[in-house]
């Protein structure tokens, strides 16, 4: 019923350690780096070149083990692990949508990283629709946002 | 580095086949349904119910292998598997955004599902944010719906 994850490329980004990463309100993920596919999957790219953005599947390997309730870096409140970004989840898999900038073969260049360096990239996906921004409800992290801005 | 996936919980949707599943150029996905967390992660759903909006990653637990290049089923062409959301993905694992209606404990009532009943639940993350419609591209899929409207 389950499968054996398996990387199909990894990713280059300017992040080497999780402290240069920003975080919080307002934290733009501007960065740009490079998805390097594997060879044996480059065909599974073809047409990828038409979107404007990406979701990228991939692996918090650097993470160890998992918390269900804890405090993350934006609060000083603890909250469930699936009200958060936290890396530290039962299943140690990452999401970003990033702007695909360009396509050279196998080599995506990207812009909106929040991965480090060295990252194992589980699945690409186009990104097809947006939720209105005014239907959006961010519980917890839109509370959290104004008491810090108070 | 890899992980092995672990089920934190199961959909129950209204589909037992994926013939039953809405697909295609405006198929709306309004099925509602619930996933049912297992006891063990319920503490990880604390303060979930703030949130409108979830990304449910989910295992395509009956599909089979992969296809990196393939017609989809709303096209005549074939594309990369990572330009499509077909289920025979190298990791076969499956996204979607969905509406959370109410929280009864350790189940999530919610509209959106497009997945089959029984399906395994990897992870559940807060939806923060959408891209801008405007700024959105959708390559060969945006080509394909108006060559089938023509």
């Amino acid at each position: 019923m389950m499968f054996s994850p398996q990387p199909i490329g990894y990713v280059k980004s300017p992040y080497q350690n999780t402290k240069e990463i920003p975080k919080g309100f307002g934290a733009k993920h501007e960065a740009e780096g490079v998805l390097e596919i594997l060879p044996e999957f480059e065909l599974g790219l073809t047409d990828i070149e038409g979107f404007s953005h990406l979701f990228v599947l991939w692996v918090f390997d650097r993470a160890e083990g998992f918390e269900l309730f804890g405090i993350p870096p934006i609060d000083d409140r603890p909250h469930g692990v699936f009200a958060t970004r936290s890396p530290r989840r039962p299943n140690p898999i990452g999401l970003t949508v990033v702007e695909l900038l360009r396509r050279d073969g196998r080599i995506l260049h990207v812009r909106g990283l929040d991965m480090l360096d060295g990252t194992p990239i589980l699945d690409i996906k186009p990104y097809l629709s947006s939720i209105a921004p005014e239907s959006l409800r961010r519980g917890w992290m839109a509370e959290a946002e104004v008491r810090r801005r108070e």
